[in-house]
């Protein structure tokens, strides 16, 4: 297999990796920065930690990196439109973001946690690891704020969606 | 907020992260050995690569250590009994969870690839780190192979589920 095939394949297979979106926020010098993610993941719980795969290209990190916190936000169902305001959809950059999309509270680091999100659980970083294309973002858990009862909004296979049951025929006996 | 009811708060937070339901395997001396994940993301296109965080306590981490290879099966809805078996729920362990669950076949680095899985991404290891109670294991992407259309099985709130379109009223416009 070529080396262009198999980049095209790893593409094809990462559109089928189902994830939650989020939006991942910081706060340096007065200013709110944030990104749409999907590629986050639950570290370790002794001590609760974190991690975010982050192009090395994106403002972002530099804003994370300077202020030592960032924040992922979990977004529910009905948040598709700050989903796309973040991923840079509305064409809005910096703090234009925060006022065009989600109502948003500061939290103690300050990093922006986004009002009814599903989660909000703010990192202090810890380490900022470059592997290829991406930063690999370790933080370890300094404050969570919770909204449970809502349905996450999910990306896979290029769309958005949403949760559901599993057919009858599908599940396990 | 103390320690205590932080690390039970973020434990919650990370229920609501939902993600595709992967099995990870390899094959190390002969014997197969494999693990239900879900902390699996795409982490760099050049070179391409992923990456997997697991307890430092699970088995198949020293065999993949010990095989340098590691095959990430994303799960179709229909393979929930897959995800199961290599959650340790059937009480089988090593070989006898493939001759239980699943239809597999070698790649060429001999990590066990699942028929009929969403995608089958065979890394090699290129760092082990540990991070509090789990490793980060980062491969570079040897093999792909793709099973598109069908569903993803999804992990989120405590049960498994599938991708379903936003209702109507959500969708941004």
């Amino acid at each position: 297999m070529s080396e262009q095939s198999l980049v095209s394949d790893f593409k094809q297979a990462m559109q089928e990796l189902a994830a939650s979106v989020n939006v991942v926020t910081s706060r340096h010098d007065g200013s709110r920065n944030g990104l749409t993610a999907t590629a986050v993941c639950s570290l370790s719980t002794e001590p609760a930690a974190m991690l975010v795969c982050i192009h090395k290209d994106v403002q972002a990190l530099a804003e994370i990196r300077a202020s030592g916190y960032f924040c992922i936000n979990v977004l529910s169902a009905d948040q598709q439109n700050v989903s796309d305001v973040f991923a840079g959809r509305s064409g809005a950059r910096g703090e234009q973001r925060f006022l065009e999309a989600g109502d948003w509270s500061p939290s103690q680091s300050g990093a922006p946690m986004l009002d009814d999100a599903l989660a909000s659980v703010v990192c202090e970083l810890k380490e900022m690891n470059q592997s290829g294309t991406h930063h690999i973002c370790i933080g370890h858990v300094r404050e969570v704020r919770l909204n449970q009862g809502a349905s996450p909004l999910i990306y896979a296979q290029q769309q958005y969606g949403t949760l559901t049951d599993l057919p009858e025929a599908e599940r396990a006996a």
